[in-house]
């Protein structure tokens, strides 16, 4: 059941698809007051009730006892202190002895989640615009909560099959011969890989919808020598439009009003990477429409795959904000104030991405002038439509890849999402195994980090955990940052382990695609918390760093550096594959219960229920070359059971599900492992 | 064996106290190689080897796989990219199959520690000065070099038996009214408490050995009716001196020359919190005995404890560089380089601890001036020095509190270390129990974190969790940041929950401080990591959140938000004691191996090895009070066995060992505990 209350005036946000009659006050489970603009929630807590949602966040799967804010934010330092990240996904659900409900606030401005941060029991949700429409949503699990939260916002995004495999990535590739050796380097060992990004060096001088001609061939040339290679070509695209008269993405933006205004009706600029920019006022149709057909060129050019940055969008600053630090600067130096001195980098600390900037600037919504901050959590999701927008007008028989950075509810149906500049540290892999369900459950389901870590240092025991984790998530990419150490495997001694990392990676891709397009197209969830499988079990409930994974799977990656092994719960009996290789693995059926699994570096395990298997098709160096017709099934039966395979051409935007299934019977009588009932079956589809 | 290798002329860093002949290259184990002024050692690592050792540092208990730099560090946000902190104690002690031994680099300049960062398995070890002596120690036990290094330099520090009382702390009590209160607060609720920690607020404008008299008493009698009320009082004391004439401190330090010069023989000045500062030049025996002698009339007055801070020496910023970064920013204005715009706050970051300012100061050292950084990791362990040598002068009859924010290995016998301003984050749990091994190994015994985090806001929960590891560290201190969350126990809902937790402390109080008076007497270790007690169990090696503590018991503690409970790995039998209350435990016997254990948030563990007793007083509000002739005695015991207790008047600064302890005799006949062997028996001593 949903259910939708409406306090004053929402704007339109493109996150519901569904609706729904708004009823009247009071709201279930919540006690509700105002104060000026705001709007607050209160909720009484029970000791024993869990928090899962929000998304894009730091901290656990289990949001309890922290506070968080809605407010899209390019952030570069996630530490545990962090409230805000690049995206704002508000759907919450509370679980727990007495309650089983979520809550969907649809509102774009700033909202605090004070989820028993104050008082360890009561959570207080204050939306700062109090325009909103909240939804309840009541249903008889945590699945169905989940199910009817996708059937509230849409069915969640479907990227071209090629987009699971291996993507390589890095800041700083600044000129074809450097792609050119990435690529060969890792055909020439054999390491798996599907496509390359191009990061902001390939554009003239940082201008989006530009080609680099000093050290790039024409782009069309580029992406089809890449094509003979069996490699696609994923460029990025910023927010932000370089105001200078002459480049013509600029002059035909000013000539449409495209723009975002001041108040006094001239465009707000801020500088981003390419100098002072001014942004597009995203949320009118017509300006989507002119920003998304500036793809176009790139789409024809034979690009396949977009990933779109800066959206929150990032501000390094404003004019206005720059002259002030600078007029402070001055003060603070000749008061003799030492304490002021101090703190006198805060004057330049605090110019990116500064709230007053947001608030100095205006977007058109439902036809009226909203202050940006209203709406600010739009902006990258306004960004995705756009492109997605555009991808259906432009290319309509077949599935683009898009990942944005920034986003919203209702983005999840136009694209996914990577979970931002995170860092090489050994807490981040934590971090994005933690963040990975409570995507899903907001119905980003293509969704993966930068392997290896974005900024700062990485070490080859962190890459190597970090792929672990990337054989499992549907966007597999490795990036990082300019003027960190060289991250590409093939810079590691063991990078043969690595490979072979990835090669499990490629056979089990038609399997993994498989759970991810079910998921994807009943409304379900490719990674969920154990909650969802387990709700009577208070351990699965409390367990914050395994990961069920489609219908039968659960994932317990290494997270530790020096570690040999890891503890893992199992709620039911699991058969463990640890694997090496996709030819060298070792199947361990497991009684349900606490285990210490050894992992060397080159080991990393995946549980799988009984009666359930897991499927492993010969591989391949890219996507392209994948069988999906001759598998190994790998499983511990103890009955005959069945299984149901999907698969389609990987490009059809909207394949439909039952008449891509094949059915498979599988049987214990198959048994060729070591174990009773385990089982290692040949199969030809 | 310990045996030394002398590269260059070192410097006398007060580290050592044995006197050893110098021998000839080639040292063992290592590869050696110079490059310009520089020494590095090149060692080749098996996958299997491990590596302890460098004290205050980030990251694991097992060091491998990342770098360190010895560089003491004002350094306030301690991530996984952090290389170093306050302090640099070079001891590193390799341990593997075929390798066992330490080494110690009695150099005060800056040294890089790759220890299997660039190579995962090499280690590279560079001195920059070059000058050092190298002490190679081989030994048949871990234990056995760890005692060999605390032969080598020298008896571990003893802080009178009152320190390990619960200390409360805040930057921003500002006057008496605030201490009363505070206080007040824990006797009403009977929350024990020893000592309340002055920050810089007590002193009249951040001007060390000053005292504020608007908002206090005159110091005697604030120390006199505070002892009282059984609270002892622990000022902070900063390095830096303030420039002024007319300031008694500034005006002898100036008369005597006791301050660092710039090259042109002018004083070094640096703003720090009181403004413009001059530094003692405390490498220079008559400077630290006029710097010693001015925390006289604070001992005078009563004062029992201090603790030194900013003595890296944290510099805010020289003059030099401030107009430089103006400079600067300026340029960089004038450029309308947007990305030199973005980089602008650079300028503003890099003004404090700037490695520049560092290199533009002098030291007096063995007669010779040196430039400062040549030095620099001395500076803290001398102002502990020059504090302890006036306290043997000033009060030799009695230990005085000293603990340091900056130190080198040498001041472990002059004083304890907290391990500085860490936040109040989940991963700062795990942090300091990966540290106070290394800092056991270093010789640092008397140790702990800020309970709650400094910096940022705590939570309920994340307080309790740092308290349940306080319990058990040496030095229990909750201290925080001004402008964060108040963090006194008595502001939270469930302060009785945390009031229980130091209970516990109080009624273990003389056991615990018998374990660390056993193991500073012998210098042995009170914390350990798990492979000194079972180097031939491989899982016990690689264990990294659970620490051996005393003779017979080991600690795991929560280290997890919204956690229920932890896995534990045992490697021998042992009796767990959950704690909730000093009278209100489970004892359960476990076996040997992997457990679950449930632990909600107002429950903690302790284990106990098999015929060995944890022996729990009646308890008190403060130590004063503590009973050490009546005990409960808790253990598991399968026939009759000893144990020692230690106790002394708490104050005797060379109380020696064995005259101050008592054999105790345990037998399991005594059992009246819930299971087999499991005994509660009260003794009388």
């Amino acid at each position: 059941m949903i259910r939708k209350f409406t306090f004053g005036t929402p704007v339109t946000t493109d996150a519901v698809v569904l609706s729904l009659p708004a009823e009247t006050e009071p709201v279930p489970f919540f006690s509700v007051s105002r104060s000026g603009e705001q709007v607050t929630l209160t909720r009484k807590m029970a000791d024993e009730d869990c928090l899962f949602g929000l998304g894009e966040s730091v901290r656990g799967i289990n949001k309890r006892g922290n506070l968080y804010r809605s407010w899209n934010s390019d952030i570069f330092n996630h530490t545990e202190s962090v409230d805000s990240l690049y995206a704002s996904h508000n759907f919450l659900v509370f679980f727990g002895p007495d309650c089983l409900f979520g809550i969907y606030l649809d509102d774009p401005g700033r909202i605090t989640w004070d989820l028993g941060f104050t008082r360890m029991d009561t959570a207080v949700i204050t939306s700062e615009n109090g325009q909103l429409d909240l939804y309840l949503l009541e249903e008889s699990s945590l699945t169905e909560l989940a199910r009817a939260f996708r059937r509230l916002t849409g069915r969640s995004y479907l990227p071209p099959r090629w987009a699971f495999g291996y993507i390589q990535s890095r800041w700083g590739y600044a000129g074809e011969d450097e792609f050119r050796a990435v690529v060969e380097e890792h055909r020439k060992r054999g390491i798996p890989l599907d496509a390359v990004c191009l990061d902001i060096d390939y554009m003239e001088d940082y201008k989006n919808f530009t080609w680099r001609k000093d050290t790039f061939p024409p782009l069309d040339q580029f992406t089809g020598s890449m094509r003979q290679e069996h490699i696609r070509l994923i460029p990025i695209i910023d927010a932000g439009i370089l105001c200078q008269e002459g480049y013509p993405p600029y002059d035909s933006g000013k000539a449409g009003n495209c723009f975002c205004k001041k108040e006094d009706g001239s465009d707000f600029t801020a500088a981003v990477w390419p100098g002072f920019c001014v942004f597009p006022d995203l949320l009118r149709e017509e300006v989507r429409r002119w920003f998304g057909d500036l793809y176009r060129p790139l789409l024809e050019a034979g690009v396949e795959g977009f990933w779109n940055d800066m959206n929150e969008p990032a501000l390094f600053y404003t004019p206005e904000r720059l002259e002030e630090a600078f007029r402070r600067a001055e003060e603070i130096r000749g008061s003799g104030d030492y304490e002021s001195l101090w703190f006198l980098k805060d004057a330049f600390n605090s110019l990116p991405n500064n709230p007053e900037d947001y608030r100095s600037f205006y977007q058109e919504a439902d036809g009226r002038l909203m202050r940006h901050d209203k709406v600010h959590n739009l902006y990258g999701a306004s960004m995705t439509r756009a492109a997605a927008e555009a991808f259906r007008r432009i290319v309509p028989e077949k599935r683009v890849l898009l990942f944005s950075r920034s986003s919203f509810v209702g983005a999840h149906r136009n694209g996914g999402i990577w979970t931002g500049d995170n860092f090489s540290w050994w807490s981040h892999l934590k971090l994005v195994l933690q963040m990975l369900p409570n995507l899903n459950l907001c119905g980003f389901l293509f969704s993966g980090c930068d392997l290896g870590g974005f900024g700062c240092n990485t070490t080859e025991d962190l890459l190597a955990r970090f792929l672990q984790i990337g054989v499992f998530t549907p966007l597999m990419r490795n990036h990082s940052a300019l003027h960190t150490r060289d991250q590409e495997i093939f810079r590691f001694s063991a990078w043969e382990q690595m490979k072979e990392t990835l090669r499990v990676r490629y056979a089990l891709l038609p399997f993994l695609y498989s759970e991810f397009m079910k998921a994807a197209l009943s409304d379900g969830m490719y990674f969920r918390p154990l909650a969802f499988d387990y709700p009577e079990d208070r351990r699965a409930v409390h367990t914050e760093d395994q990961l069920m994974l489609g219908e039968g799977c659960m994932i317990a990656p290494v997270l530790e550096q020096n570690a040999s092994g890891r503890f893992v719960y199992l709620p039911e009996d699991m058969l463990l594959i640890r694997f090496r290789s996709p030819e060298d693995y070792d199947l361990v059926p497991l009684e349900k219960g606490d285990h210490y699994i050894d992992l060397s570096l080159r080991e990393f395990p995946l549980f799988v229920k009984r009666n359930h298997p897991v499927l492993l098709c010969p591989g391949g160096e890219y996507t392209e070359a994948l069988d999906d017709h001759t598998f190994t099934a790998l499983y511990w039966a103890d009955r005959t059971f069945s299984f149901d395979l999907y698969r389609d051409d990987g490009q059809d935007p909207d394949p439909g599900l039952d008449s891509h299934l094949t059915r498979l019977s599988l049987s214990p009588d198959a048994s060729a492992g070591p174990g009773s009932g385990v089982a290692i079956s040949p199969l030809v589809l």
